[in-house]
């Protein structure tokens, strides 16, 4: 990892700043022969956008996007695919008395203490639009592994100290999530969360949540052990996403206060699909070694992941987001001169991240994934 | 990340399977002048061996590094540092029955799924052992650290289901956590956590836990931004330690469920030391550009990191440890030939991981934030 | 080095194919405060445009650059710089007898048994075009290398076996390669040299030639022993480039049949400038350590490197280029079924490619020391 | 690149000062199951080995590689193998009137210019002793290879001045160049260097050559267009070995001096092996897309590469050393407090590099393609 661009292989770059021309990324080593095409980037971004005019975000934001390489004809041609996103619509006057303010909660300082200045129009490259070169590059990785049958969906499964129904548990509706706005798998959790929303807009506050992710089809075997590990990747990927504070995997953070008894999955035998012809772990990945019987696990403590290896069950993980920091109630803080002032913020801002970062989250993790899919071909000679 | 290396610049390759001949690593990019010797390795390396007859843990086992390159005089060269510890010790017998079964909560299946086969003895290169050649490249980090004043200290700060005083809380005490084989700062609280380990040690099972991390010292502006951060980096470096779950900074999951008028951290005027007769980020890393005034923190909900980015204050995160796979009481699993078979583990086993992973989780931080320093010397021409 | 971006902290990705719409690149790692415009880059893409309707080209395109993003009111930003190119004014008519046939010395066939497809009109990414997005980028490394004083010039030594003085020698005049198209630094030889471009032009035939590079204002110890070798980067960086076949350093092939006693470069004393109030080199990089006294040397047979570092000498080397492959002489080819066929290359092609090659070279070259630049810092703590 | 570790998937990283306690290396990556041994460790060091007493050497240096780890019984693990070599032999003395000297033609001065001191006892890392830990990586890579067909071999083509016949031409003779120990591949050329060198020897001089180096067995479709090709990873894995001074692939510099109608390989039908039943790219990587027809050429002046993709046809290229820079004849220079001085270097000197470097040579390749292959399993989905 480092700066601007994430990934071995399969990697993305991303560039643009809030304010500045466009925005948009390179995705670099994405084989030839993938089905893709603008509708895809279209619909991945427009998950992003609050367009909706769901109830956790005000802005409106048209971002038409423009493949300037690496597609031809609906496929892609196995050299880089740029895209960008031309910016409009960018209200700049709504920042101007930050200027010579700090807010908290951001990283205006920090920028400041580093690079000696910064662009103070809508968080430059901190701002949440930088993500809009992610979620694009997402949409190629998932239609990569869309070829090998691995689907990647997240939800926001808390929202303002509000909990909804877990993956498996009575009135968890993956449907619903993408019917609200809030991207919650319950209707009617969605709506109590709506309700403590619309208090905090009010009152000029907001919230923080939880974003689940699921991942299906994974096929056994992806990840280096000692520091190529799959949940060490993820986890790299998911926290260089902007607000959150924290990743698990698995029962995550209950397991540290449980029993080896009850945290062990059992191995139970489980028919898997063999490559035809073949022993070896094909491009296709979905195939184990011929010597070696078939897996499955009885429970999923660990998330889908052992040793920093897939384990063929559900890949599992939640990513904790903290509040907007933006908030419209009087906070206080210290100007570019030191001195002690009062702020307030104004502009179009949301009150929790949690729909906007459920897209983000897809996108970091189908990169990740394609990535290793493709360093990890084989182990086997 | 990838495989068996570590790191861009103050790189770690490890190597060696725990019934092979050796362990060790070679550490590259440290850079030449540091002071460094076989004391401070074998220092480091006894904060990880077992020795102590701690209650946590029963095997003993004397670990002798040996410097082979990069180190004279008391001072690195500048070449590549390489450590072995030869294995000794090691009751291959212990692990004879497991020869055709799958451990249930080991890797032992996936990484026969991905290699087509394994080395059955002692987990091979997913043993606790390999964290030796991390422990000891974290000693050249750490005595690299050094020079510019920054520490890292880790703790067991929760137990078996059990909390020890949090840092800044009446009855913390760092000091204890150096004199108690549990890693725990506060007697007391070793004691209790002490008799629930022996119940679950007659009882042939295990427990998970936590480990708190604290860094002082570390100067503003060190993390790229996107894909750089500070915290997404030590995130990767946290969950390649084998047996973690999770990973959170600063208010973590608590963050998830407050409001941002409580997590904003408010700016306070701070005074910050310059570097003298500049205005830029010298290797020493302790000055801020001279346009920018001094800030500090009233709370630290942040963890020491803000839009991926050191702040100054403290660098503070947990990591989440499952309880130890290798119980002895009876379980259910599968075998080679894919026949459901009872399992007993003989052998000498830890109970709970935690008092051993601290010397690795400094290990891995000291490690991240060395290879940051080298990366980020200044982002100003 | 991989795929399509270069570097490891000053980076580039480039992407576009030459039919696609539009073709760029994406700089990382540029430090903020460089001084950088739309100017700088158009004028080193007019050095690389054939416009000025030299002999040795016959094709025009007027390549108009556009910068999406890291630059802000003169100065690069620090965040990723996109500059995009948009295609216009390729014949691809020209290119349809091509559809089934591997034209001789290009990778048409190569692409296809590796890709499984190839774009037959222009040679998609294998493009001289390709080019375009590599000299944008080094259109930013020259300008944060002229902060540090250090100038990179390339320019025609040799084409169709005739041999322009070399640096040092009576008659060269660099500016005078800067005059004329060939970019040949001595007029007569121009001309004799385009002579002989007319008499291959009209027999349907291409020439080849050697590009020659020197670096002046490089500091002493630049480049990382043993594999980070500064030769050893730009090697690999030169061959990355079309058409090449061969570089060399110094004395290159010719210090091979010499002897030792003839080759040693003596060191004489020579005063350096030192950085006000330190010891260790900056991030100016023009200070050495203050134990170690100025050298300089007698002759320069090393080429400005020894052991893989910058000696403070100038920096030379030579690359060979292979003649056009696409000449318009009959020539006897293998079709997409087999068949031996004739083959008759029509369009617009340059007879020799070193007067393009030239701003190619350079920014490959202010791409790799500016890369090093940032990486070597210091090598002392 | 960079520093002490090369490559990307395959990788080694050596270490080991040429005074220290021992040299090495770790090599990660290596699938599992390749045999391997060390014999092959053995066998490829003593190739190294000035041994045999040739003329060109005077040192002797038994040199007994030991593995650490990654094999077992017979087969690589897939784990990281690291060798090690003790050092043993050296005679301290033979340097103690260089402590205050720079070496003329050595990298003494830009050393102390970059760390600010250097090991002057027999040139620490930039000793011609590093080299042990590549050939001993390379002869895991070659062993790797070997189960893909591909073979590496490289000989002395000139030396002192003096060329042996080339590939191909009548007298030359590769297995004659691992009869005499200039690696010379015609009985008679061997004997007229060495007439020069034994006069060289007793003038205190030294002498420069070629080593020429020819892949077979190379399947097309290697290397990554733009940045990843496979002449400029092979330009920079040779430049990184010492003594260097140029690269040449195929015809070389002969090709800038040359027409296109000379220079075009001519492509002919040739029948290739396809994998049964598949149409991939598989890890055997002797397949092409069926869709596309056999190509062989009818010359090889572009030395087995075009487009930086292999074509089938063998790769070819040379490697030109410099003359050894420690000469026994009296030589000026400068020492450490700037006076100038005389220098008469004594101790054990070779005369010639390049029976040492031909096994090197053939470790880069080898490493380089290992690397490549593994990289390159398919650019196709």
């Amino acid at each position: 990892m480092g700066g601007s661009s994430f990934g071995t292989v399969f990697t993305v770059t991303t560039f643009g700043e809030s304010h500045g021309p466009a925005l948009g990324c390179v995705i670099d080593g994405c084989p030839a022969g993938v089905p893709f095409s603008l509708e895809d980037i279209r619909r991945e971004l427009s998950r992003r956008r609050p367009g909706g005019g769901g109830p956790a975000t005000t802005r409106s934001e048209p971002d038409e996007p423009e493949i300037l390489s690496g597609v031809f004809e609906g496929r892609t041609l196995g050299t880089p695919i740029a895209v960008i996103v031309r910016n409009t619509s960018q209200r700049s006057g709504d920042y101007d008395n930050l200027k010579d303010l700090y807010r908290p909660g951001h990283a205006d300082w920090v920028w400041e203490a580093k690079y000696g200045f910064r662009d103070h129009r809508g968080g430059g490259r901190s701002s949440g639009r930088e993500t809009l070169g992610r979620v694009a590059a997402g949409a190629a990785a998932k239609a990569f592994l869309a070829g090998f049958g691995v689907t990647v969906r997240a939800w926001t499964s808390s929202a303002a100290g509000i909990d909804a129904p877990g993956a498996g548990e009575s009135g968890f509706d993956l449907e619903e999530a993408e019917r609200n706005p809030l991207r919650v798998p319950n209707r009617e959790t969605a709506e109590r969360i709506l309700k403590v929303i619309e208090e905090l807009r009010s009152g000029g506050d907001s919230a923080g949540g939880i974003v689940s992710c699921a991942v299906t089809g994974l096929p056994p075997g992806l990840g280096d052990p000692v520091f190529g590990k799959l949940d060490a990747r993820l986890a790299g990927a998911m926290l260089s996403i902007g607000a959150t504070k924290a990743v698990a995997f698995g029962a995550g953070f209950a397991a540290a206060s449980s029993r080896g008894s009850l945290q062990n999955d059992r191995p139970v035998p489980k028919k898997y699909p063999m490559a035809p012809g073949s022993d070896t772990n094909t491009a296709g990945c979905n195939a184990i070694h011929t010597s070696v019987p078939g897996i499955g696990y009885e429970t999923n403590n660990a998330g889908g992941v052992l040793g920093g290896i897939s384990t063929g069950m559900p890949l599992e993980f939640t990513v904790a987001f903290k509040p907007i920091a933006s908030i419209s109630r009087q906070q206080k803080t210290v100007d570019r001169v030191g001195n002690v002032r009062d702020l307030v913020i104004q502009g179009r801002h949301d009150v929790c991240v949690c729909p906007r970062a459920v897209p983000v989250v897809e996108a970091m993790t189908a990169l990740t994934l394609a990535d290793l899919l493709l360093l990890n071909r084989s182990g086997r000679v």
